[in-house]
């Protein structure tokens, strides 16, 4: 089973208007709802690769009911989510049909009690018994100690399981320092992290700050990866049109899934690069097109890097 | 009992952000939600005056019963919503900290079955028996026929109940031929049923119609109103700063109030005005400032207007 931890999950919300113009009244066309936050798409996609999967963080409130709904119906996905006495946040993406643009609102997170983060690490520890690999994806809601991730990460080592940090901000910043298995930021995140927009200069930087390995994903320029055996390039065949939400949620869903398979590194940056692509041409927000994954699978790139002197 | 009528109930959503750009990302600063659709805030501001009121309409799923239990919180307010398998719609107000302007998302209603539409008439009927007065207000969910509030205006005369109309579009301009007893545009919707923008014009064709008595809300320049008993023009003491959300459901409740109490026609405009006034004032959209509006009461202008030529 692969772990995914998700303490801030959210209700994604999407809008269809015309066109979004500020201090005006739209007509929402069309209205979309489904399970988020970055650990459940990953999982989603994990899933939906055929991989058992367990999704664990909190939920609380209404909206925290209808997610959960949700969750349940999807396939190989156990809904492990610790209950909370605040209500879980929604996000709505309001997407223009005209210019294809997307305005994002985001409510903050519930507030979680040191009870509740005290029960959450109990459940945790459990969960890691019969798991092979864990993510600990995304933002942390209030109430949590910044330093949140790199005390999750020690358990995970603590229980032989490789973690892999996908955050941003304070929580990066001090996550990476409970040295995860692999760390997946993407380029704004690494240049808030080391202060360099050199991808490659910064992608070391970020390594030698504790993580094993790092995966910098550099939008259409695909991943640039740093671990012990070796670094590579993996790129997509082409520029790609699309929707590029949750792209890097595929990558992360894409690295686990080569890791829990045991494939070599360049294999499983072959795996997630394609499923990022299949992210970004997929019609709605965050899934992925099955046939342009398998298809886009045998056309990517990866390229040894030579070593900076 | 005063009942009000919302076959558009919504859940109002209120999103605090620094300043909406579109394409952006925004952090929500602060989240409120309240009952809404225009009868049920006519009802809010009547319960607030003391009034016993009943809300009938539609609820539906999730949203549909966290707007009941909201409701059930307020004194005076009997909530006879008729249940539907749709989920009732969410309306999403964006407010801007550093322009204060507002930016409105409204989901689609619900569409209402045959079925569901001949109970809610049953129920109705059945509330009208109990009734001193009927406020019919806001737009028609899907699968309403565009007659509806004809139909409706009928039966509450049939009862020997009075009947406000206040609504927009085709809904209106059907809704006019039902005859009701108070018609209750605001300007744009007055130019929208009669094709003139001039107000006393345009309020004149409005009650030619079939309106027993048309009152126009003028936004800033406060109501004219046409009746069997006399036209009178009622205006504010002075330019106001503020939200105008919801002034005019105020003053709707100010009309329903005033015509219970059996109020002349003056009183009533004054009493309509003020509480639109002190509706601008408040700090919270669609409240009313109880203080402005006391004040307020004593320094509303109601002057007679001399009929046409």
């Amino acid at each position: 089973m692969i772990l995914t931890v998700t303490l801030n999950t959210a209700l994604d919300i999407t809008y269809r208007v015309p066109s979004l113009r500020p201090h005006a009244s739209h007509r929402v066309s069309e209205v979309t709802e489904r399970p988020g936050g970055k650990g459940v798409n990953v999982a989603r996609v994990l899933a939906a690769l055929g991989h058992q999967v367990t999704v664990t963080g909190f939920a609380g409130g209404t909206t925290g009911q209808i997610l959960r709904e949700r969750l349940m119906q999807v396939p190989h996905l156990t809904d492990a989510l610790v209950p909370v006495s605040g209500t879980t946040r929604r996000t709505i993406a309001v997407v223009d049909d005209l210019s294809g643009g997307t305005t994002q609102l985001n409510e903050p997170g519930p507030t979680i009690t040191p009870a509740e983060w005290s029960a959450f690490q109990e459940v945790y520890e459990d969960l890691l018994a019969g798991a092979s690999a864990v993510a600990l994806c995304g933002s942390l809601p209030p109430g949590i100690p910044v330093g949140a991730y790199a005390g999750l990460i020690r358990t995970a080592r603590a229980a032989g399981v490789p973690a892999l940090l996908d955050t941003s901000g304070a929580a990066l910043r001090r996550g990476v320092a409970g040295r995860p298995d692999i760390l997946k930021p993407n380029t704004e995140e690494l240049a808030e992290l080391t202060g360099s927009h050199e991808p490659l200069r910064a992608t070391q930087d970020a390594r030698r700050r504790g993580a094993g390995a790092v995966v910098a994903s550099l939008g259409a320029e695909g991943l640039l990866a740093l671990s012990p055996e070796g670094r590579w390039r993996a790129t997509p065949p082409a520029a790609l049109r699309g929707n590029p939400t949750g792209a890097g949620d595929s990558a992360v869903a894409g690295l686990l899934s080569g890791l829990v398979d045991n494939l070599p590194w360049p294999d499983r940056l072959t795996r997630a690069t394609a499923l990022a692509a299949a992210t970004v041409l997929a019609p709605a927000a965050g899934e992925f097109d099955r046939q342009a994954y398998e298809e886009l699978s045998g056309r990517v790139t990866v390229s040894a890097q030579v070593p900076a002197a």
